[in-house]
């Protein structure tokens, strides 16, 4: 019967930090042991690295030697390859002979030649050494990687296949199987994820095939769409190969884990479907969805077209002010720029020489009005956006201005306001995040020559828990900001209340005597 | 390219009783206008049945005729042949001529030529007809079925073969399409469940073999584990057949399901999983899993040995009380009767020929140490319970009783308690539920001859929501009171707090004076 490598710790992780609670590890660990799993592989080894990364992510030997003493499985801890080099090893594995069986490296295609050095060097301490290279989808494109597999002969002991992008289907599963046996004579293995709902199938073909061992997590728990469920694949082994199967030692891990499933719900969803579909990265497909606001059939489009090399990127005119305007209003998408709408415009309506950027369109209907020049910032989907905040772009007066050529997602411009449309020449105060909304808004007061700087409905995000995605953008403008204001040394304050670290003043202050 | 029948509605009903928000319905038929989707089918038509089902089981004409004039699909409604006859057409389909384009009829294969004849009657209405026929993974077992298959030509448009249990793998659609194809020269089609995640590969695999239509529906909403997701199929449609997708309008669509995915939460699980790849109804298996508590291996065993026509009963004594009690206290698994305990204890303690039943094991360690005879239900999994709430059944004093030999879900007792378990002879006051805790409980005080009985622990489940379990088991309890009450005409009075529909009284005024 084939093997299997349960790595819930070790990919779960990415979920919750490389933590778990003991009473999840034991329920684990005492529930598999009546489990035709073969091999647990808890976390990585790894070197200290900045920043707070949970205890499966080091795995302590004290943690290892614990459940060494309460599992009958064999253990295994992976190694980055990326991170790791033939010096650090005395350090890494030293500790942890005779409690952990098999050491895996993950490793990009790439590195192979060097991945075989680490392995051999990882050999002389007496472990299994598996190796799990990425990227399987894209290993017949890469024909140094192709030539040099016959150096993992006689040094791996199982070499694993890894569909890193969720996006293999059955035929490429046997057509990649059969590439690799050309010129590999060790054991394989799969590992599968679940962008497309296939790993399962991937995983029956790849064990009908020949490979000898398949990875797999309970309730799926990993990376983003999560990889082969444990319990799918025992019950369809159960059902389709006869495997003597503990179906309440199956319920009781499953219901270990159910909490935190609640909690992070990870599995597919239409991102991870169009990542898998595509070959992309699941973490930039979700980024550029649910924080950079780019829509689906954009990101399809630019991906098509990047594959294709087709250029989608209409270029604009350079958006080269006349003069310098001494004092900007940056109106961000948060509720502040509503609530102190009155406020805002008295200050702006009494000052002509004011120019308002529009970050988002979100709030600018309440400004649309005002007789001051208006530029809107579109990036990703705000020109969709725009078309749905304005019933009626025909009138529309104001100025749209876009990151420079060439982006990333191709350019959408709505028709009507396209006379009106520029593009930046160069984000020059930060290289991070230059196609963010406030990246662009805060160049453009560069851009205008702009003394004063006063932020609008930037008020950050309180909620508590904050979800992933605010997190996210909470942390990118924070950077941006310090970066500008190290930057510009102009005058920036925030006039709206806000969570961010900027100097901040009072809309109303600055009114009382009007 | 194939053609796909989105079924969101029809299927999806299942979990919000076929009523849709407004909102919901508005966005799907706009959005969808934009899909490669070529049939949307609504809902049912229906004859009048008992109990409240919505909108989308009756489908109004109003409501069809709404849907088709903001729609470009064609539309479909589905008919329950087991509930329909030809005399019933004229109500059923005559006010929908001209609305809807294809009139589906879901069947169980036993009823085929009832559906022909059925089929025939519909088609001089003018629609198109789609047989729906369940159980594909058994027809190579129905000999009749398949050879009255011949009888669909000529009259189906679409034969569509539905994976009832979510349990077929892509070798079995193979199969059974070739088997279909030797009998049948109509244009196939499959409607695959979710249980494995096999929909979509068996999907494919059908495509592959020439079947023409293919159901799904968003998110997968449907009964159980779901069914194909229509961003699922298209994305995989888009990725290796090059459909051209407009991923925008898809995301636009999943957001319209997404709040009521959130609520009801459809999608596999292990018993889910158990139930596909065992070819058993998930209804059965959910029900046995969540209220039952039958464990995963006891249903496991009892299928297969029902496969196998093993008997897996044991036939234990009949219980046989000798003489008969004045008064028993059924204790349920309830909070009151551990929050009561003392006062219960007191009520009990002073009486030596109260008898104790135990409807679970839950509390009963708070009054292991009376001397009063003590029995206990072991359905389903009680047995494991016992042994999880007892450290040591070794002290073991009082009965077990089972229900009624044979016992659907085999028999499992702790094997130091064996010599003290009996089984009823029958369940005489209700035909339903007969295998319940509380079913067992109430005939083991007929059969001990009680006068008196006090139930405690019987709390019934005030959450709000209630979850569909609770809902389910209150649903249960409230009827076999009810019936009991009605059989036995014996004093029967719940002396800690309850939101049951029986007479109540204070275990406090019971023992004021003592």
């Amino acid at each position: 019967m084939i093997k299997i490598l349960d790595c819930t710790l070790r990919d779960g992780g990415y979920y919750t930090n490389w933590d778990f609670s003991k009473e999840v590890v034991d329920k684990y660990i005492k529930h598999t042991n009546n489990l035709p799993i073969d091999y647990l592989e808890v976390g990585y080894r790894s070197k200290p690295i900045d920043g707070y990364l949970g205890k499966y992510f080091y795995m302590p030997v004290y943690e290892l030697a614990y459940i060494k003493s309460n599992t009958q499985k064999k253990l295994v801890i992976i190694l980055n390859e990326k991170d790791v080099r033939v010096e650090d090893l005395d350090e890494l594995l030293k500790p942890i002979q005779g409690i952990v069986s098999m050491v895996r490296i993950a490793l990009d295609p790439q590195q192979l030649l060097r991945a075989v050095k680490l392995a051999e060097a990882i050999k002389t301490y007496g472990f299994e050494v598996g190796f799990n290279v990425m990227y399987m989808s894209k290993w017949k494109q890469y024909d140094d990687f192709l030539n040099n597999l016959v150096h993992v002969n006689g040094v791996a002991d199982y070499f694993y296949m890894v569909d890193s992008y969720g996006g293999v289907f059955p035929a490429d599963v046997k057509e990649t199987i059969a590439l690799v046996r050309s010129k590999v004579d060790v054991k394989l293995g799969f590992h599968g994820h679940n962008n497309l709902e296939l790993a399962l199938i991937n995983s029956l073909t790849a064990m009908e095939e020949g490979v000898e061992i398949i990875d797999s997590t309970i309730l799926g728990m990993g990376r983003g769409a999560g990889n082969l469920k444990t319990e799918l694949f025992l019950t369809a082994l159960n059902s389709q190969h006869g495997l003597d199967l503990n179906f309440n030692a199956l319920g009781d891990v499953v219901d270990a884990f159910s909490g935190l499933h609640e909690k992070y719900n990870w599995g597919t969803n239409l991102p991870y479907m169009i990542s898998g579909g595509n070959s992309l990265p699941q973490k930039d497909v979700m980024d550029w969805v649910t924080t950079r606001f780019y829509s689906f059939n954009s990101i399809i489009q630019a991906l098509q077209n990047q594959k294709e090399k087709v250029k989608d990127n209409e270029q604009l005119p350079v958006f080269k002010p006349q003069g310098s305007t001494k004092r900007v209003v940056v109106i961000g998408g948060g509720k502040g720029a509503y609530e102190h709408v009155d406020a805002v415009r008295e200050f702006i309506r009494n000052d002509k020489d004011v120019t308002i950027v529009h970050a988002s369109s979100k709030n600018a209907l309440a400004y649309q009005d005002l007789e001051n020049e208006q530029i809107f910032c579109l990036v990703g989907n705000e020109g969709h956006r725009m078309e749905k905040v304005f019933d009626d772009l025909g009138n529309f007066a104001g100025q749209t201005i876009l990151p420079p050529f060439p982006r990333k997602m191709g350019t959408y411009v709505p028709s009507c306001v396209k006379n009106n449309s520029f593009e930046l020449e160069s984000v020059t105060f930060t290289d991070k995040y230059q196609d963010s909304h406030t990246a662009l808004a805060l160049q453009i007061t560069h851009d205008l020559g702009a003394e004063e700087i006063y932020l609008v409905g930037y008020d950050g995000y309180n909620d508590f828990p904050i979800a992933e995605k605010e997190r996210q953008l909470t942390a990118e403008n924070e950077f941006l900001f310090n970066r500008f204001l190290e930057y510009s040394n102009k005058q920036v304050q925030a006039i709206t209340p806000t969570r961010y670290d900027i100097p901040m003043n009072s809309v109303y202050s600055m009114i009382y005597d009007k």
